[in-house]
Protein backbone atom coordinates (compact mmCIF):
# COMPACT_ATOMS: atom_id res chain seq x y z
CA UNK A 1 0.00 0.00 0.00
CA UNK A 2 1.36 3.50 -0.44
CA UNK A 3 1.49 6.30 1.98
CA UNK A 4 1.31 10.06 1.32
CA UNK A 5 1.29 12.44 4.55
CA UNK A 6 0.38 15.90 4.06
CA UNK A 7 0.93 18.64 6.34
CA UNK A 8 -2.25 21.02 5.82
CA UNK A 9 -2.07 24.28 7.84
CA UNK A 10 -3.79 27.63 7.63
CA UNK A 11 -1.08 29.07 4.94
CA UNK A 12 0.42 26.36 3.34
CA UNK A 13 -0.16 22.63 1.72
CA UNK A 14 3.35 20.04 2.12
CA UNK A 15 2.98 16.79 0.67
CA UNK A 16 4.95 13.89 1.22
CA UNK A 17 4.87 10.51 -0.84
CA UNK A 18 6.64 8.27 1.43
CA UNK A 19 8.82 4.82 0.35
CA UNK A 20 8.10 0.77 1.39
CA UNK A 21 10.24 2.19 5.02
CA UNK A 22 9.26 5.58 5.78
CA UNK A 23 11.61 7.27 3.56
CA UNK A 24 10.49 10.62 1.75
CA UNK A 25 10.86 10.11 -1.57
CA UNK A 26 9.06 12.96 -2.68
CA UNK A 27 7.84 16.30 -1.64
CA UNK A 28 5.05 18.59 -3.11
CA UNK A 29 4.14 22.06 -1.60
CA UNK A 30 1.09 24.73 -2.26
CA UNK A 31 -0.15 27.80 -1.09
CA UNK A 32 -3.58 26.42 -0.89
CA UNK A 33 -3.65 26.25 2.77
CA UNK A 34 -6.54 25.38 5.31
CA UNK A 35 -7.46 29.18 5.57
CA UNK A 36 -7.67 30.26 1.92
CA UNK A 37 -10.11 27.30 0.49
CA UNK A 38 -13.96 26.66 1.10
CA UNK A 39 -15.21 22.99 1.78
CA UNK A 40 -16.04 22.23 -1.85
CA UNK A 41 -12.16 23.20 -2.72
CA UNK A 42 -10.27 20.86 -0.60
CA UNK A 43 -11.04 17.51 -2.39
CA UNK A 44 -10.00 19.52 -5.83
CA UNK A 45 -6.98 20.99 -4.42
CA UNK A 46 -5.37 17.55 -2.88
CA UNK A 47 -6.49 15.53 -6.30
CA UNK A 48 -4.36 18.55 -8.20
CA UNK A 49 -1.43 18.72 -5.63
CA UNK A 50 -1.23 14.25 -5.08
CA UNK A 51 -2.36 14.33 -9.11
CA UNK A 52 -0.03 11.03 -10.63
CA UNK A 53 0.78 9.86 -7.05
CA UNK A 54 -2.46 8.71 -6.15
CA UNK A 55 -2.30 4.90 -7.06
CA UNK A 56 -5.41 2.24 -6.57
CA UNK A 57 -4.46 1.56 -2.83
CA UNK A 58 -3.20 4.96 -1.73
CA UNK A 59 -4.19 5.98 1.72
CA UNK A 60 -3.30 9.60 2.35
CA UNK A 61 -3.63 11.04 5.90
CA UNK A 62 -3.58 14.60 6.76
CA UNK A 63 -2.71 16.68 9.92
CA UNK A 64 -3.16 20.22 10.45
CA UNK A 65 -5.92 23.49 9.98
CA UNK A 66 -7.26 20.88 7.12
CA UNK A 67 -8.72 19.38 10.71
CA UNK A 68 -9.77 22.49 12.14
CA UNK A 69 -13.76 23.54 12.49
CA UNK A 70 -13.25 26.46 9.27
CA UNK A 71 -11.32 23.28 7.85
CA UNK A 72 -12.26 20.74 5.22
CA UNK A 73 -13.76 18.74 8.34
CA UNK A 74 -13.80 19.11 11.87
CA UNK A 75 -11.75 16.34 13.55
CA UNK A 76 -12.36 16.83 17.11
CA UNK A 77 -9.78 17.66 20.06
CA UNK A 78 -9.14 14.59 21.74
CA UNK A 79 -8.02 14.91 25.49
CA UNK A 80 -4.47 13.95 26.98
CA UNK A 81 -3.22 11.68 27.49
CA UNK A 82 -3.38 10.44 24.00
CA UNK A 83 -1.01 7.68 22.52
CA UNK A 84 -0.37 7.08 18.83
CA UNK A 85 -2.66 4.41 18.66
CA UNK A 86 -5.28 6.46 20.13
CA UNK A 87 -4.58 9.29 17.69
CA UNK A 88 -5.12 6.84 14.74
CA UNK A 89 -8.67 5.85 16.15
CA UNK A 90 -9.92 8.95 16.26
CA UNK A 91 -8.86 9.55 13.20
CA UNK A 92 -11.66 11.35 10.89
CA UNK A 93 -12.50 8.96 7.58
CA UNK A 94 -13.07 12.09 4.74
CA UNK A 95 -15.58 10.63 2.71
CA UNK A 96 -15.52 13.06 -0.18
CA UNK A 97 -11.76 12.88 -1.13
CA UNK A 98 -10.18 11.35 -4.55
CA UNK A 99 -8.83 8.83 -2.54
CA UNK A 100 -8.69 6.79 0.77
CA UNK A 101 -8.13 9.52 3.30
CA UNK A 102 -7.99 10.33 7.09
CA UNK A 103 -7.57 13.61 9.18
CA UNK A 104 -5.50 13.21 12.51
CA UNK A 105 -7.27 14.91 15.64
CA UNK A 106 -6.10 17.74 17.27
CA UNK A 107 -5.08 17.40 21.46
CA UNK A 108 -6.41 19.24 24.12
CA UNK A 109 -5.43 19.35 27.72
CA UNK A 110 -6.11 20.88 31.05
CA UNK A 111 -3.19 21.97 33.24
CA UNK A 112 -4.64 20.65 37.30
CA UNK A 113 -5.67 24.47 37.85
CA UNK A 114 -7.90 23.85 34.95
CA UNK A 115 -6.84 25.92 32.48
CA UNK A 116 -7.07 24.84 28.47
CA UNK A 117 -5.15 24.09 25.80
CA UNK A 118 -5.21 23.16 22.31
CA UNK A 119 -3.00 22.30 19.78
CA UNK A 120 -3.77 20.69 15.91
CA UNK A 121 -0.47 19.20 13.53
CA UNK A 122 1.94 19.82 16.40
CA UNK A 123 0.60 16.21 17.67
CA UNK A 124 1.88 14.84 14.83
CA UNK A 125 5.38 16.24 15.18
CA UNK A 126 5.39 15.04 18.57
CA UNK A 127 4.72 11.33 17.34
CA UNK A 128 7.04 11.86 14.60
CA UNK A 129 10.12 12.38 17.23
CA UNK A 130 9.79 9.18 18.87
CA UNK A 131 10.49 10.26 21.90
CA UNK A 132 8.71 8.12 24.70
CA UNK A 133 9.76 9.95 27.64
CA UNK A 134 10.65 13.56 28.17
CA UNK A 135 9.64 17.52 27.23
CA UNK A 136 9.34 18.97 23.96
CA UNK A 137 9.52 22.16 22.86
CA UNK A 138 7.72 23.63 19.85
CA UNK A 139 8.30 27.29 19.07
CA UNK A 140 6.58 29.27 16.87
CA UNK A 141 3.48 31.83 16.19
CA UNK A 142 2.03 29.89 19.29
CA UNK A 143 4.63 28.04 20.73
CA UNK A 144 3.95 24.14 22.58
CA UNK A 145 5.40 22.80 25.28
CA UNK A 146 4.42 19.04 25.94
CA UNK A 147 5.26 16.39 27.88
CA UNK A 148 5.58 13.10 26.94
CA UNK A 149 5.52 9.69 29.11
CA UNK A 150 5.56 6.08 29.29
CA UNK A 151 4.59 6.59 24.90
CA UNK A 152 1.46 9.18 25.10
CA UNK A 153 1.53 13.03 25.44
CA UNK A 154 0.08 13.39 28.91
CA UNK A 155 -0.25 17.61 28.53
CA UNK A 156 1.09 20.79 27.10
CA UNK A 157 1.10 24.64 27.85
CA UNK A 158 1.09 27.20 25.06
CA UNK A 159 2.77 30.50 24.82
CA UNK A 160 2.01 32.91 22.34
CA UNK A 161 5.70 34.21 21.85
CA UNK A 162 6.00 34.33 17.67
CA UNK A 163 2.41 35.89 17.69
CA UNK A 164 3.20 38.50 20.48
CA UNK A 165 6.63 39.53 19.07
CA UNK A 166 4.64 40.42 15.87
CA UNK A 167 1.90 42.31 17.47
CA UNK A 168 4.65 44.00 19.63
CA UNK A 169 7.02 44.33 16.85
CA UNK A 170 4.47 45.35 14.19
CA UNK A 171 1.52 47.21 15.70
CA UNK A 172 1.86 48.45 19.23
CA UNK A 173 3.83 51.68 20.03
CA UNK A 174 6.83 49.61 21.42
CA UNK A 175 7.40 48.85 17.68
CA UNK A 176 7.26 52.64 16.40
CA UNK A 177 10.68 53.28 17.61
CA UNK A 178 12.20 49.91 16.31
CA UNK A 179 13.63 50.24 12.86
CA UNK A 180 14.66 46.68 10.99
CA UNK A 181 14.71 43.13 11.85
CA UNK A 182 15.69 40.93 14.58
CA UNK A 183 19.51 40.68 13.89
CA UNK A 184 21.72 42.33 17.16
CA UNK A 185 22.49 39.38 19.05
CA UNK A 186 23.81 41.33 22.42
CA UNK A 187 20.50 42.69 22.13
CA UNK A 188 18.70 39.70 21.91
CA UNK A 189 20.80 38.00 24.99
CA UNK A 190 20.51 41.26 26.91
CA UNK A 191 16.29 40.78 26.71
CA UNK A 192 16.69 37.11 27.75
CA UNK A 193 19.17 37.60 29.94
CA UNK A 194 16.56 40.01 31.91
CA UNK A 195 13.33 38.17 31.27
CA UNK A 196 15.04 34.78 32.90
CA UNK A 197 16.35 37.36 35.65
CA UNK A 198 13.50 38.52 36.94
CA UNK A 199 11.03 36.49 38.90
CA UNK A 200 8.09 38.44 37.32
CA UNK A 201 8.99 37.19 34.07
CA UNK A 202 8.40 39.13 30.70
CA UNK A 203 5.17 40.96 31.09
CA UNK A 204 6.88 43.65 33.50
CA UNK A 205 10.03 44.22 31.01
CA UNK A 206 8.40 44.78 27.58
CA UNK A 207 8.20 48.31 27.82
CA UNK A 208 12.04 48.60 28.68
CA UNK A 209 11.89 48.02 24.92
CA UNK A 210 10.72 52.06 24.63
CA UNK A 211 11.89 53.28 26.91
CA UNK A 212 15.98 52.24 26.61
CA UNK A 213 15.67 53.76 23.37
CA UNK A 214 14.20 57.20 24.66
CA UNK A 215 16.72 57.48 27.40
CA UNK A 216 19.33 56.86 24.26
CA UNK A 217 20.80 52.98 26.07
CA UNK A 218 19.07 50.92 23.07
CA UNK A 219 19.46 52.00 19.21
CA UNK A 220 16.01 51.90 17.53
CA UNK A 221 17.73 49.21 15.29
CA UNK A 222 18.07 46.80 17.79
CA UNK A 223 14.62 47.08 19.27
CA UNK A 224 13.46 43.64 17.59
CA UNK A 225 16.25 41.87 18.54
CA UNK A 226 16.03 42.84 22.38
CA UNK A 227 11.72 42.37 22.17
CA UNK A 228 12.49 39.03 20.72
CA UNK A 229 14.97 38.29 23.61
CA UNK A 230 12.48 39.25 26.26
CA UNK A 231 10.01 37.43 25.17
CA UNK A 232 11.63 33.96 24.02
CA UNK A 233 13.55 34.79 27.47
CA UNK A 234 9.60 34.74 29.25
CA UNK A 235 8.51 31.93 27.90
CA UNK A 236 11.71 29.53 28.66
CA UNK A 237 11.49 31.22 32.10
CA UNK A 238 7.77 30.76 32.20
CA UNK A 239 8.30 27.24 31.75
CA UNK A 240 12.24 25.97 32.59
CA UNK A 241 11.22 23.70 35.31
CA UNK A 242 9.65 21.39 32.64
CA UNK A 243 13.45 21.50 31.28
CA UNK A 244 15.52 20.54 33.74
CA UNK A 245 16.22 17.14 32.17
CA UNK A 246 16.87 18.23 28.96
CA UNK A 247 14.67 19.26 25.66
CA UNK A 248 14.42 18.13 22.08
CA UNK A 249 13.34 21.37 19.96
CA UNK A 250 10.87 20.74 17.15
CA UNK A 251 11.31 23.48 14.74
CA UNK A 252 13.47 25.20 12.07
CA UNK A 253 16.94 25.71 12.30
CA UNK A 254 16.74 29.25 12.49
CA UNK A 255 14.11 29.42 15.36
CA UNK A 256 16.39 26.94 17.30
CA UNK A 257 19.49 28.66 17.25
CA UNK A 258 17.25 31.20 18.88
CA UNK A 259 15.92 29.18 21.23
CA UNK A 260 19.32 27.20 21.92
CA UNK A 261 20.92 30.45 23.32
CA UNK A 262 17.94 31.30 25.67
CA UNK A 263 17.88 27.57 27.15
CA UNK A 264 21.91 27.96 27.58
CA UNK A 265 21.56 30.88 29.50
CA UNK A 266 18.37 29.19 31.93
CA UNK A 267 21.20 26.28 32.15
CA UNK A 268 19.93 23.52 30.06
CA UNK A 269 22.29 21.61 28.81
CA UNK A 270 20.88 18.70 26.95
CA UNK A 271 18.91 20.38 23.53
CA UNK A 272 18.43 18.52 20.77
CA UNK A 273 16.84 19.84 17.85
CA UNK A 274 14.43 17.97 15.12
CA UNK A 275 13.88 19.78 11.74
CA UNK A 276 10.05 20.50 12.00
CA UNK A 277 9.27 19.38 8.21
CA UNK A 278 10.96 16.21 9.06
CA UNK A 279 8.98 15.44 12.30
CA UNK A 280 5.77 16.01 10.86
CA UNK A 281 6.51 13.92 7.95
CA UNK A 282 7.48 10.93 10.58
CA UNK A 283 4.52 11.70 12.25
CA UNK A 284 2.03 11.23 9.26
CA UNK A 285 4.10 8.16 8.31
CA UNK A 286 3.63 6.21 11.96
CA UNK A 287 -0.15 7.20 11.90
CA UNK A 288 -0.18 5.99 8.54
CA UNK A 289 0.92 2.65 9.35
CA UNK A 290 -1.58 2.39 12.26
CA UNK A 291 -3.99 2.95 9.60
CA UNK A 292 -3.12 1.02 6.71
CA UNK B 1 -0.84 85.54 40.86
CA UNK B 2 -3.63 83.47 38.26
CA UNK B 3 -2.76 79.63 37.52
CA UNK B 4 -4.00 77.47 35.31
CA UNK B 5 -2.52 73.94 34.56
CA UNK B 6 -2.77 71.96 31.74
CA UNK B 7 -2.47 68.45 31.32
CA UNK B 8 -1.50 67.98 27.41
CA UNK B 9 -1.95 64.21 26.34
CA UNK B 10 -1.37 62.47 23.00
CA UNK B 11 -4.85 62.39 22.27
CA UNK B 12 -6.73 65.49 24.12
CA UNK B 13 -5.68 68.46 26.21
CA UNK B 14 -7.54 69.00 29.76
CA UNK B 15 -7.15 72.80 31.49
CA UNK B 16 -7.81 73.93 35.14
CA UNK B 17 -8.31 77.49 36.05
CA UNK B 18 -7.20 77.54 39.58
CA UNK B 19 -9.04 79.87 42.49
CA UNK B 20 -6.42 81.26 44.89
CA UNK B 21 -6.49 78.09 47.33
CA UNK B 22 -6.05 75.40 44.64
CA UNK B 23 -9.42 74.76 43.83
CA UNK B 24 -10.52 74.28 39.92
CA UNK B 25 -12.92 77.02 39.42
CA UNK B 26 -13.01 75.97 35.23
CA UNK B 27 -12.48 73.33 33.43
CA UNK B 28 -12.18 73.25 29.49
CA UNK B 29 -11.21 70.24 27.40
CA UNK B 30 -10.24 70.16 23.50
CA UNK B 31 -9.47 67.35 20.96
CA UNK B 32 -6.31 68.70 19.85
CA UNK B 33 -3.54 66.62 21.61
CA UNK B 34 -0.23 66.31 21.61
CA UNK B 35 0.36 63.93 18.67
CA UNK B 36 -2.17 65.39 16.52
CA UNK B 37 -0.12 68.74 16.47
CA UNK B 38 2.94 70.14 14.88
CA UNK B 39 5.58 71.92 16.89
CA UNK B 40 4.28 75.73 15.32
CA UNK B 41 0.32 74.83 16.30
CA UNK B 42 0.83 74.47 19.62
CA UNK B 43 1.12 78.14 21.21
CA UNK B 44 -2.31 78.49 19.28
CA UNK B 45 -3.80 76.27 20.18
CA UNK B 46 -2.98 77.02 24.20
CA UNK B 47 -4.26 80.68 23.22
CA UNK B 48 -7.83 79.65 21.79
CA UNK B 49 -8.58 77.32 24.57
CA UNK B 50 -7.22 79.64 27.27
CA UNK B 51 -8.55 82.84 25.82
CA UNK B 52 -10.22 84.96 28.14
CA UNK B 53 -8.56 83.41 31.01
CA UNK B 54 -5.22 84.70 30.53
CA UNK B 55 -4.85 87.91 32.40
CA UNK B 56 -1.44 90.05 32.64
CA UNK B 57 -0.01 87.63 35.71
CA UNK B 58 -1.18 84.42 34.84
CA UNK B 59 1.30 81.04 34.48
CA UNK B 60 0.68 78.02 33.02
CA UNK B 61 1.90 75.02 33.94
CA UNK B 62 1.51 72.07 31.20
CA UNK B 63 1.91 68.41 31.94
CA UNK B 64 2.15 65.00 29.51
CA UNK B 65 2.83 64.34 25.95
CA UNK B 66 3.21 68.02 25.58
CA UNK B 67 6.87 67.69 26.74
CA UNK B 68 7.91 64.69 24.27
CA UNK B 69 10.16 64.45 21.58
CA UNK B 70 7.34 64.73 19.40
CA UNK B 71 5.70 67.23 21.46
CA UNK B 72 6.12 70.80 21.79
CA UNK B 73 9.32 70.72 23.24
CA UNK B 74 11.15 68.31 24.79
CA UNK B 75 11.70 68.49 28.48
CA UNK B 76 13.94 65.63 29.27
CA UNK B 77 13.43 62.93 31.58
CA UNK B 78 14.27 63.54 34.96
CA UNK B 79 16.07 60.66 37.15
CA UNK B 80 14.66 59.13 39.98
CA UNK B 81 14.43 59.70 42.39
CA UNK B 82 12.62 62.90 42.71
CA UNK B 83 10.76 65.46 44.72
CA UNK B 84 8.53 68.26 43.63
CA UNK B 85 11.55 70.86 43.88
CA UNK B 86 13.18 68.89 42.08
CA UNK B 87 10.65 68.49 39.42
CA UNK B 88 9.49 72.24 39.94
CA UNK B 89 13.37 73.21 39.21
CA UNK B 90 13.80 71.05 35.99
CA UNK B 91 10.70 72.34 34.63
CA UNK B 92 10.98 73.69 31.03
CA UNK B 93 10.20 77.73 30.08
CA UNK B 94 8.73 78.02 27.31
CA UNK B 95 9.87 81.02 25.22
CA UNK B 96 6.90 80.86 22.52
CA UNK B 97 4.44 80.75 24.45
CA UNK B 98 1.50 83.38 25.05
CA UNK B 99 1.73 83.66 28.36
CA UNK B 100 4.42 82.48 30.85
CA UNK B 101 4.52 79.08 30.62
CA UNK B 102 6.36 76.12 31.96
CA UNK B 103 6.32 72.14 30.89
CA UNK B 104 7.17 69.59 33.82
CA UNK B 105 9.45 66.89 33.06
CA UNK B 106 9.18 63.09 32.95
CA UNK B 107 10.80 60.86 35.09
CA UNK B 108 13.24 57.95 34.12
CA UNK B 109 13.97 55.37 36.50
CA UNK B 110 15.88 51.83 36.34
CA UNK B 111 15.89 48.89 38.44
CA UNK B 112 18.53 47.60 40.57
CA UNK B 113 19.21 44.88 37.34
CA UNK B 114 19.33 47.98 35.34
CA UNK B 115 16.17 47.91 33.47
CA UNK B 116 14.39 51.43 32.21
CA UNK B 117 11.56 52.91 32.56
CA UNK B 118 9.99 56.23 31.63
CA UNK B 119 6.81 57.90 32.52
CA UNK B 120 5.31 61.75 31.03
CA UNK B 121 1.90 63.09 32.99
CA UNK B 122 2.04 60.25 36.11
CA UNK B 123 4.78 62.14 37.87
CA UNK B 124 2.33 65.46 37.92
CA UNK B 125 -0.34 63.32 39.18
CA UNK B 126 1.47 61.17 41.68
CA UNK B 127 2.51 64.68 43.35
CA UNK B 128 -1.19 65.40 43.04
CA UNK B 129 -2.01 62.43 45.26
CA UNK B 130 0.20 64.11 48.56
CA UNK B 131 1.20 60.79 49.35
CA UNK B 132 4.78 60.96 50.42
CA UNK B 133 5.52 57.03 51.78
CA UNK B 134 3.80 54.40 49.71
CA UNK B 135 3.27 52.32 46.43
CA UNK B 136 0.90 54.07 43.70
CA UNK B 137 -0.35 52.54 40.92
CA UNK B 138 -1.73 53.89 37.65
CA UNK B 139 -3.88 51.50 36.16
CA UNK B 140 -4.24 52.59 32.07
CA UNK B 141 -2.61 52.24 28.35
CA UNK B 142 1.16 51.45 30.17
CA UNK B 143 0.11 50.95 33.91
CA UNK B 144 2.65 52.48 36.08
CA UNK B 145 3.41 50.96 40.06
CA UNK B 146 5.62 54.11 41.53
CA UNK B 147 7.43 53.66 44.67
CA UNK B 148 7.08 56.87 46.90
CA UNK B 149 9.56 57.43 50.16
CA UNK B 150 9.76 61.01 52.45
CA UNK B 151 8.25 62.44 49.71
CA UNK B 152 10.84 61.39 47.11
CA UNK B 153 9.26 58.89 43.57
CA UNK B 154 12.04 56.75 44.24
CA UNK B 155 11.21 54.09 41.59
CA UNK B 156 8.40 52.86 39.51
CA UNK B 157 7.78 49.63 36.55
CA UNK B 158 5.63 49.82 33.89
CA UNK B 159 3.08 47.19 32.47
CA UNK B 160 1.42 47.51 29.46
CA UNK B 161 -1.60 45.58 30.16
CA UNK B 162 -3.81 48.40 28.18
CA UNK B 163 -2.28 48.29 25.29
CA UNK B 164 -1.49 44.39 25.32
CA UNK B 165 -5.83 44.63 25.98
CA UNK B 166 -6.15 46.40 23.03
CA UNK B 167 -3.61 44.25 20.84
CA UNK B 168 -4.95 40.98 21.95
CA UNK B 169 -8.14 41.64 21.94
CA UNK B 170 -8.41 43.69 18.53
CA UNK B 171 -5.74 42.14 16.22
CA UNK B 172 -4.75 38.79 17.16
CA UNK B 173 -5.68 35.19 16.92
CA UNK B 174 -7.36 35.13 20.67
CA UNK B 175 -9.72 38.45 19.31
CA UNK B 176 -11.00 36.51 16.37
CA UNK B 177 -13.32 34.37 18.97
CA UNK B 178 -14.33 37.34 21.20
CA UNK B 179 -17.46 38.84 20.84
CA UNK B 180 -18.29 42.11 22.07
CA UNK B 181 -16.37 43.78 25.16
CA UNK B 182 -15.82 43.63 29.21
CA UNK B 183 -18.89 42.53 30.53
CA UNK B 184 -19.10 39.14 32.59
CA UNK B 185 -18.00 39.56 35.87
CA UNK B 186 -17.47 35.89 36.85
CA UNK B 187 -14.85 35.41 33.19
CA UNK B 188 -13.29 38.57 34.88
CA UNK B 189 -12.97 36.92 37.99
CA UNK B 190 -11.35 33.55 36.54
CA UNK B 191 -9.18 34.84 34.53
CA UNK B 192 -7.76 37.45 37.35
CA UNK B 193 -7.51 34.20 39.68
CA UNK B 194 -5.77 32.16 37.49
CA UNK B 195 -2.96 34.45 36.58
CA UNK B 196 -3.28 35.60 40.51
CA UNK B 197 -2.52 30.92 41.03
CA UNK B 198 0.07 30.68 38.01
CA UNK B 199 3.16 30.97 39.42
CA UNK B 200 4.82 31.67 35.60
CA UNK B 201 1.95 35.05 36.01
CA UNK B 202 -0.20 35.96 32.47
CA UNK B 203 2.06 34.92 29.55
CA UNK B 204 1.82 31.17 29.79
CA UNK B 205 -2.34 31.67 30.28
CA UNK B 206 -3.04 33.99 27.33
CA UNK B 207 -3.94 31.35 24.70
CA UNK B 208 -6.31 29.77 26.95
CA UNK B 209 -8.54 32.82 26.09
CA UNK B 210 -8.60 30.73 22.23
CA UNK B 211 -8.58 27.14 23.40
CA UNK B 212 -11.43 27.24 26.36
CA UNK B 213 -13.42 29.04 23.39
CA UNK B 214 -12.59 26.26 20.55
CA UNK B 215 -13.76 23.37 23.85
CA UNK B 216 -16.47 25.21 24.41
CA UNK B 217 -15.74 26.17 28.35
CA UNK B 218 -16.16 29.66 27.49
CA UNK B 219 -18.80 31.71 25.56
CA UNK B 220 -17.27 33.94 22.54
CA UNK B 221 -19.20 36.64 24.57
CA UNK B 222 -17.07 36.33 27.62
CA UNK B 223 -13.34 36.19 26.17
CA UNK B 224 -12.98 39.93 26.30
CA UNK B 225 -13.30 39.86 30.10
CA UNK B 226 -11.64 36.63 30.79
CA UNK B 227 -8.55 38.33 28.83
CA UNK B 228 -8.93 41.07 30.48
CA UNK B 229 -9.09 39.37 34.06
CA UNK B 230 -5.89 37.65 32.66
CA UNK B 231 -4.04 40.63 31.92
CA UNK B 232 -4.65 42.93 35.12
CA UNK B 233 -4.09 39.35 37.04
CA UNK B 234 -1.21 39.23 35.97
CA UNK B 235 0.30 42.45 36.25
CA UNK B 236 -1.02 42.56 39.90
CA UNK B 237 0.55 39.45 39.96
CA UNK B 238 3.90 40.62 38.80
CA UNK B 239 4.33 43.45 41.21
CA UNK B 240 2.13 41.88 44.39
CA UNK B 241 4.89 42.45 46.92
CA UNK B 242 4.54 45.78 46.57
CA UNK B 243 1.25 46.40 47.35
CA UNK B 244 1.26 44.30 50.71
CA UNK B 245 1.34 47.61 53.12
CA UNK B 246 -1.55 48.38 50.35
CA UNK B 247 -1.90 50.81 47.52
CA UNK B 248 -3.04 53.92 46.29
CA UNK B 249 -5.26 53.64 42.93
CA UNK B 250 -4.90 56.76 40.65
CA UNK B 251 -7.45 56.60 37.75
CA UNK B 252 -11.07 56.39 36.31
CA UNK B 253 -13.98 55.12 38.29
CA UNK B 254 -14.21 52.10 35.72
CA UNK B 255 -10.29 50.75 36.01
CA UNK B 256 -10.69 51.43 40.22
CA UNK B 257 -13.38 48.93 40.07
CA UNK B 258 -11.58 45.96 38.14
CA UNK B 259 -8.15 46.81 39.78
CA UNK B 260 -10.34 46.21 43.32
CA UNK B 261 -11.62 43.10 42.75
CA UNK B 262 -8.07 41.80 41.34
CA UNK B 263 -6.43 43.69 44.66
CA UNK B 264 -8.93 42.00 46.59
CA UNK B 265 -8.12 38.07 44.90
CA UNK B 266 -4.86 39.21 45.66
CA UNK B 267 -5.07 39.37 49.20
CA UNK B 268 -4.34 43.83 49.29
CA UNK B 269 -6.84 45.06 51.93
CA UNK B 270 -6.02 48.65 52.04
CA UNK B 271 -6.33 50.47 48.66
CA UNK B 272 -7.76 54.18 48.10
CA UNK B 273 -8.40 55.50 45.15
CA UNK B 274 -8.32 59.10 43.40
CA UNK B 275 -9.36 60.33 40.30
CA UNK B 276 -7.31 60.64 37.73
CA UNK B 277 -8.24 64.36 36.84
CA UNK B 278 -8.71 65.19 40.14
CA UNK B 279 -4.96 63.90 40.64
CA UNK B 280 -3.22 65.61 37.66
CA UNK B 281 -4.81 68.90 38.63
CA UNK B 282 -3.78 69.49 41.95
CA UNK B 283 -0.21 67.93 40.88
CA UNK B 284 -0.11 70.86 38.03
CA UNK B 285 -1.38 73.48 41.39
CA UNK B 286 1.61 71.88 43.46
CA UNK B 287 4.38 72.64 40.89
CA UNK B 288 2.54 76.05 40.02
CA UNK B 289 2.92 76.87 43.54
CA UNK B 290 6.71 76.39 43.13
CA UNK B 291 7.11 78.22 40.02
CA UNK B 292 5.52 80.93 40.69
Amino acid sequence: MALIGVDWGSSNLRAYRFGPDGEVVDRRESHCGAARLKRPEFAGVLAETLEDWIEADTLVILAGMVGARAGWHEAAYLPCPANPEDLAGAALRVEDAPVRCYIVPGLSARSANGVANVMRGEETQILGSHISDGTIVLPGTHSKWAQVGGGRITGFTTVMTGEMYALLRNQSLLGQLAEGDATDEGAFALGAQRALDDPAGALPLLFSARAEVLLGSLSPQSVASYLSGLLIGGEVAALRERARDGVMLICSAELAALYRVVLALAGVADVRVLDGADAVAQGLWRIGGLLK
